[in-house]
């Protein structure tokens, strides 16, 4: 694997999930492999289970860690052909091409504006990582993707699936925030390639983007879509069509126990953080159904597979 | 060992002590118990000393480390059945529960509030971290008690004794800024377990609770709680019954080379960062007599005597 | 070696450079030197190329590494016999011991006031932490001096050099803030001992110290100084004479393509991170003689070298 983005990025995507639940038997089965080698992580906001479960990752493979959280620093330029007179010290030609020279895989967590929709949508500043890197680029989560969040995802559904073809439901909850779309988009490109039944339930206008929902339902009733669903995920966003905006915060839309009663028994996941009795109510989050501590959990491992697999394929380049 | 959050916590105390100076003689003798392992370290406040030292000690029992700045991310609510709609981003049912699957130990450095004493002498913060975490807490300093700081002080202690039963006076000493009582609550608990004299002195108003205080001396005039004493523990604490407050800046209260001499050649000991000329003098700090830097030396050897007690416990469950 | 905090502290250049190629062939060839040990990486402010190739290279050697950011924490007071009733909770003198408890070399980043000479030029916060600490200090840039910057530096040119004598000028360019003399400083240091031609060019007002420039050429029209150059190091300073403030900002001082075309098909550097389009054009930096992706890559078998050596004499010591 050149780079970790998006799923298109793996070549074959059920070894991969094989060797994450293989981590999670034996997380050390390859503590030596990352002996000498180091990853560098670059944070453009605050992070807690993504920064920690990334270490743990690289560490079970016997990898040194460099850590630098850009807000603690100078700002980063990240346009072309600029007179540098501002408030702008270091230009990602040279940021990106000199972290480059201390790492062996650069992991990069951004976000989006969600003011400019066409600059966000190109993944601006993952790509410029990208362009201007010379070793592989993990995304931490970008301007519209969050990969390594929706592989694990993926494990935890198929750990806790009981049927071949379970009915998956991606419902809009409202939060005080503006959030991005990520976790959405990400969700449903992982959910298309999973042998999943996938309705995507939201107030109208807070429709996503068709390259991503384009092969889900989409039930604007939320109790009808959540019919025989077995796994409720829950995720506020910001709209795409309105791009940014707020339209509702709508308390009807909050996942409680009786919505969830009118699931087949379903079980309950949410990427975290989650603002209880806001997003969803204390008795569904500590009730028997809720798998969020899993799916932190399983971040570990789906960074670990990810991970080895950049590993390999540096250290086969060199 | 299931946590570490007071004296109270530990099964064989001279058998933990020992192990420290067993550790301060040969501090890789273990440096493979902890490979694979991980700390984690959960800071509410700044620290130097705390955090490296705990640092240090994980690091020579071959740990991993991964250290989260509270005050770099999101606030957490620490309160049952809350509303998330306002500024707090993630509930510590989650938070602990989460980073409880990245690390082997979890490390919590909290403060009070100073401000509501029913709320800080339940230690609300740690208690909420040891009720929701699925692995030992390790107490770096809460809001009543600093155990990792009286345990070193104890063997700082132990090691320059000169009788069997030395007298220790604990004396308050001015300060410009409001501090917990929390260094001098924990001195007390282990010199009530230590073979000494105890004796703690401070104005009038300044009395600590006496659930830390009822097997010692209290005696106000600092002159006469300097006569004959072996070592010295000078710290300013904010009064208990006037919670929070500070009822005297009285500078005859510093400790000076004149009030030393009162002494039995007494040692000096402080738990640092201490504020010089004001607090005491550059004679005293400066002087032969001295202990803080050994103070501080010792912090490793009690946290590594701690972490290996509770890697072993958390070994054995495995 | 017993500090490194200039080239005046190396006993023999040559062989610290060698042993700086040696690590740049075959960095893991000394990964078991560190072992048990630990860097403690001390930054007074932000850091990006510092702080990433020194961990690389404590890493390299297999250390572990306690790094404090100062500004995160409380102030230090650096004067002698303050009284300690204002906003700084630890004296340096505690400081720097308590530090040097946990470690077994200490790093330091401290910058110049820029308003007080003579105690900038005193070094002063480096010279407080040599006098206070009691393991080896290692300077990753002070008041007056970058030595790990130009020791990359100098094998960057020792790298390409075509000719036995080759013609070095570092040139002044212009910049929107206030900078230190410390790179051009230690440049000079440096490039005294290399076996080349230096010539150091500038608007008037902006002379160095002669401790540092005094066995240069001074030519102050930049196109001159150029003329069959093999090498052109920019660099922005503030006034040494009129201290810390800025005289110029004179565009036609930048490095531009037709500057260069001036030189002996010279070789580009800087220390990074630079201005693009204020110091430097594009067409430069993104040129094919431009050096600076290798300067910050050698900045970690630079330091690398130094620790080595600081490691090996710290052993003999004990």
């Amino acid at each position: 694997m050149k780079n970790f983005t998006s799923i298109h990025d793996i070549p074959n995507v059920e070894q991969l999930v094989q060797q994450a639940f293989d981590f999670k038997n034996n997380p050390l089965s390859q503590s030596e492999i990352g002996k000498g080698k180091t990853l560098g992580m670059v944070f453009f906001n605050p992070s807690l289970r993504t920064r920690m479960s990334t270490q743990k990752a690289a560490q079970n493979l016997g990898m040194n860690i460099i850590s630098l959280n850009v807000n603690d620093g100078w700002q980063i330029e990240f346009e072309d052909e600029v007179i540098m007179n501002g408030n702008k010290a270091e230009h990602i030609k040279e940021a990106a091409a000199v972290i480059s020279q201390f790492v062996n895989v650069l992991a990069v967590r951004s976000f989006p504006t969600l003011i400019d929709r066409e600059k966000d949508y190109q993944d601006f500043i993952l790509q410029k990582f990208i362009q201007y890197a010379s070793v592989p680029i993990l995304s931490l989560e970008s301007a519209i993707l969050h990969p390594l969040q929706s592989l694990a995802d993926f494990l935890t559904i198929k750990e806790n699936q009981k049927t071949k073809h379970p009915k998956v439901v991606l419902t809009w909850a409202p939060h005080p925030k503006v959030l991005p779309q990520v976790v959405a988009n990400s969700f449903c490109e992982w959910m298309n390639f999973a042998d999943v039944d996938l309705t995507i339930t939201h107030p109208k206008g807070y429709e996503l983007s068709p390259d991503f929902s384009k092969n889900a339902t989409i039930e604007y009733n939320q109790n009808k879509a959540f019919k025989n669903a077995d796994f409720v995920y829950a995720k506020n966003w910001s709209s795409f069509n309105y791009y940014g905006k707020i339209l509702s915060q709508d308390e009807s839309w909050k996942i409680s126990s009786e919505k969830m009663a009118l699931t087949n028994n379903g079980k309950f996941m949410h990427c975290l953080p989650v603002r209880r009795n806001v997003v969803v109510d204390d008795s569904v989050l500590d009730g028997p159904n809720s798998l969020v501590i899993e799916q932190a959990n399983n971040r570990t491992f789906a960074t670990q597979s990810v991970l080895f697999d950049l590993l390999k394929n540096k250290k086969n380049e060199l």
